[in-house]
């Protein structure tokens, strides 16, 4: 009974909250400890020098953290006993990361925080895989899956060296013409350079450019590299994506069924234990007294509204014995969705007031709230067009700071009404209500500030800057206030409203994929810190850089991407963000093999194939898993067939 | 029995190969026509004066084509019937299109082809619409997407809008810094700018660029643009990937269906006649008669090997009649995959031969050939690296030479011990061996050529051009050649060969969309030349372009996308292609604002919209749904279940 108290007490949501905040504290780690992301600007013409936590801040959190992490490895290993543990890889993996992680946060102390190298922060994503099973069960998902990606890799693989042998013979000819040399010499120099451009059209991110001098040259040119981009990219790497799919198709379903199949085997359990209790003096009659249901129900963890409606289920039994069948579907309220009740409206007794009730309840209401917000984004439109050549400080905002006092009046008035129409219970209780009266209890604050500050408009009102933030500054947000609320028109259009919701609930189904996401651009973003810290240096500073006359179009220094560095960690995840997306990726290989050296093309291309082939390639087969299951029709008839134990 | 002739002679190979024809000149005509793409280069810097066919000479083709389609619409109109003649509304849209077609050519030639604009060019692709019932089958398809296209389309807008005015209102602030000033003027200067900006940021066409000088600025700004590409690139931008694919699975699936069902249908009304014809004098036994049965089948247009079958089954019944169950399994031999039978190896009296004939018709004879081809490939990599600083004048081609004579010798070897080994007509039963031999021929051919015109090879060997191809030109081409006969190895491979012939397969099942993409390109090259010819005009010639040295860096004449035009019909396609691949095609916006004005933008973000996220999805749902099917091991169990008849 005392490793059940601790099994529950290890389950409890409160523990396992504890654990989540622990994960995320070191994790974010990363921003804080040298070098700091704690800089206004990542660009190095302008950075301004970064503060430096002192030795010992972040490693006393990490240690903590750490503390955290051995007490739970401990009670987990308590927990799933001895002949379990030794089978269990990722128990084993976790010792195993927590042990280095500790030798090397010791070496780091006794260094006096001047390491060259930290080991563990390359490790720490352990700590939030390990933590998720759906992580772990989506990570197997990806393993089955590389073979037969590997096979679509090798088949690309043959594609771009047979496309850049065939391109270097091609554009190698008798130099007869300018634009033939120029494409020999820009994108065919030699085979790797040959490889690298056919690489980076395989993403397509220099399609035109590298077609055109050949193409200028003779039409014919364009063909090969048509027929290199046609293969390569529209059927080699959306096969990509068809393998993925292949594996994750199913996936959801096969998760659902899993998770319903061990409830079904919780309940029957619990079935039989409950019976065996009651069932002890008469054998004859086997089953489940009600009593002794409700007693236990009591102690259950579950949602209210579920249990409520077991519990008036089981009452109707009265006194007679739940058979198994019974028991089992009594628990059948669980898998239904909340139906959320709204409270009934107030009743007021004057037939005037009813009236009004009435019609601010109805949806009519609705539209021409909707309405009046969409006059307002147009209002604000209207200001932008007209002021567009006017620079912000020559502006004279009356009147449209005038239409917001209104705008923003109207609201509060439809706010009341609402209230008074639903009751406060019955207003809180729509989610949209919800955001609406927050923007406007906002917006609403910030009006009476602005008045409060600069007292009433006028015209020609052009106020100095007071306070924290300037009037225009206060206008702008009030505005953008104002958008944002107008994002309240969603639901009231039926087929936006359906795609909207998909997009919401893929999110919630998203978490896992999320995670493994965050520990690949942990991981990528640690190592390039490591690799690239400072090998971008400022124009001027350096004798790599060419100085601005002279910089060509289209490289690192013309496009100013300064601020795409590894300098610390934030940086990093913005830069990697921006290979991700793949778009003008070929100036970063460029940038960085010019300034750290050919070997770093191997770190971009590999984070190229993790992030933009395998994980866009896994949410897209998500995606559709999630979207298809949603708006099959089938899915809606029978949810979950061949599931009922 | 007039009108059976009639059907069976339309419906006949030959007549519909030559209505495929017509149609495939008619639509050829836009290379020829006026103007013409008959130019080296589309390069408008660069480009000679063009040919131009003399008045009446496409004029005749057009007219003889347009007299084949009267004749094919007589025929279908009188093969259809009156009654469902006019509920047909394709045929009457084929009607319309063709008194158009011709009134449009009368005028042509009464103004002397100088009328100013050509309506029948844009209606051609019609004719290749209207013969294919799988584009229409696609058609309707596509129209069944659309409401909930529009939905994740509307959904997409607002996202757009609310950015729109968010970004313009975050980026006009008081301008206290350079880099703020920057973003606002290059970028978010007024809401249209704005909006286009992140129009081409949905397509990740800008990105790093977009976000740079507010992201040096502060780092919050990032997160504006991320959340934008992620809403936007990332999620509904895949929602459309999933409706579309949603409306099209099970398309392939049903198609086969309906197609399997009508098969049925048609065997079982067969067998019904044929009974009837036998059953006459003894009504107790209904059935078939065999010897019925192989007098109509020899008639009957079926795959040889079919029919040998279905004879062979046939016969194996005797005399006895044939039930309807019967008679309908005799016809599975059709869904029956074709079995190649290779002839049986030669065979030779003498020991020695046929020890010969075992090693060479031994799988280790391919890989030792693949190791070779392989060796071959190699070599030529490795003198393209030793040479690769080298002007191709002054290379010394005598090792290589002589390196690729021994390999083209042993290709030569290979084919004729093949030959040897499994007789001429096994050889060419296999579909590679087919391939091999065609390329080594070619390859012999021209090595015994380049022997003939510049001798034996020897050191130093630098022979003038002579005749057609200049010896590197021949050497050039005979590399290219064992590159591609380099492919070979594939099948070896097991699960590169799956998925490569799964790619094979698609091609097949694709005619379709090609056949609409082809449809869509014509529409869209035509409307771009009547749009758009001739506003791109040589720098130099005109007071719009800038001079070269005020370029600014990433325009399109900087770029030198001058051969990106709509001047004739080819390069209108090059240009379409490049649009459509995405990449830089703010550049192509941006020109033709310039030079043509802003409403070409509509051009250029319907053309987006319709090949890149319609027809790259569409594209991206049919392969999947392709993949699927072939690679799902339920699908290989019970191939088209509830089918059965």
């Amino acid at each position: 009974s005392g490793s059940m108290w601790l099994y529950r007490w290890y389950y409890s949501n409160a523990c396992q909250r504890a654990l989540n905040f622990t994960i995320f504290l070191i994790l974010a780690l990363a921003f804080i400890e040298t070098p700091s992301s704690f800089t206004r600007t990542a660009d190095v013409r302008y950075r301004s020098l970064r503060w430096e936590p002192p030795c010992g801040l972040t490693e006393a959190v990490e240690g903590l953290c750490l503390l955290v992490f051995m007490a739970d490895v401990t009670v987990k290993c308590y927990l799933v006993g001895r002949a379990q543990f030794q089978k269990n890889v990722w128990l084993l993996a976790y010792i195993t990361v927590l042990a280095v992680s500790v030798v090397d946060w010791t070496v780091s102390l006794g260094l006096l925080c001047q390491e060259p190298l930290r080991v563990r922060r390359l490790l720490r994503p352990f700590f939030l895989l390990q933590n998720s099973s759906m992580m772990k069960k989506t990570l197997k998902c990806i393993r089955w899956s590389l073979p037969e990606m590997a096979s679509v890799g090798l088949l690309l693989l043959i594609h771009l060296c047979l496309f850049t042998v065939l391109g270097v013979l091609l554009f190698t000819g008798e130099v007869q013409d300018e634009q033939q040399r120029k494409e020999r010499l820009t994108y065919f120099r030699d085979l790797l350079e040959a490889f690298t451009s056919l690489l980076v059209l395989l993403t397509t991110a220099n399609n035109p450019d590298v077609m055109m001098p050949a193409y200028s040259k003779n039409r014919a040119y364009a063909i090969f590299f048509i027929v290199f981009t046609l293969i390569g990219s529209l059927f080699l790497m959306n096969l990509l994506t068809a393998i993925i799919y292949n594996q994750f198709r199913g996936y959801l379903m096969k998760s659902l069924q899993t998770s319903l199949f061990r409830r079904r085997l919780g309940i029957r359990a619990a079935y039989e234990v409950l019976c065996s209790m009651t069932g002890a003096g008469a054998p004859q009659a086997v089953g489940v007294m009600p009593q002794d249901f409700l007693q236990v129900l009591q102690k259950a963890q579950l949602g209210s509204s579920h249990k409520q409606a077991i519990m008036q289920k089981v009452r109707s039994f009265d006194e007679t014995l739940l058979s198994a069948d019974e028991f089992q579907k009594v628990f059948r309220e669980v898998d239904r969705g909340v139906i959320i009740e709204h409270p009934p409206r107030p009743w007021y007794p004057s037939p005037f007031l009813q009236s009004a009730q009435f019609l601010v309840g109805h949806h009519y209401f609705d539209y021409l709230g909707n309405l009046i917000a969409l006059g307002n984004l147009v209002s604000i439109c209207v200001f932008l067009v007209l002021d567009e050549d006017v620079e912000p400080r020559d502006r004279d905002d009356f009147v449209l700071e005038v239409l917001n006092c209104a705008f923003v009046l109207y609201y509060l008035l439809e706010l009341l009404l609402k209230v008074f129409a639903l009751g406060l219970q019955g207003y809180l209780s729509y989610p949209s209500n919800l955001f609406d009266g927050l923007l406007t209890s906002v917006l609403l604050v910030l009006e009476v500030a602005t008045l409060a500050v600069y007292r009433f408009p006028h015209r020609g009102w052009k106020p100095e800057a007071r306070g924290l933030l300037s009037m225009w500054d206060m206008t702008r947000l009030v505005n953008m206030l104002i958008v944002l609320r107008f994002l309240r028109i969603i639901p009231s259009m039926k087929l936006v409203a359906v795609a909207a919701s998909t997009i919401l609930v893929l999110i919630r189904n998203l978490r896992a994929f999320g995670g493994i996401l965050v520990v690949v651009y942990y991981v990528f973003a640690i190592l390039g810190i490591n690799l690239f810290r400072g090998t971008i240096v400022a124009p001027g500073n350096s004798s790599l850089a060419l100085t601005n006359g002279s910089v060509h179009c289209g490289s690192f220094e013309q496009l100013e991407y300064w601020a795409n560095n590894f300098d610390d960690f934030a940086a990093a995840l913005i830069t990697l963000w921006n290979v991700m997306v793949v778009n003008n990726w070929q100036v970063f290989l460029d940038a960085y093999r010019r300034y750290a050296g050919r070997w770093s093309q191997i770190y971009f291309v590999s984070w190229w194939l993790v992030s933009s082939v395998i994980w866009v390639n896994l949410f897209l087969a998500l995606l559709l898993e999630n979207f298809l299951h949603r708006w099959d029709p089938r899915s809606h008839e029978q949810p979950l067939s061949g599931t009922h134990v």
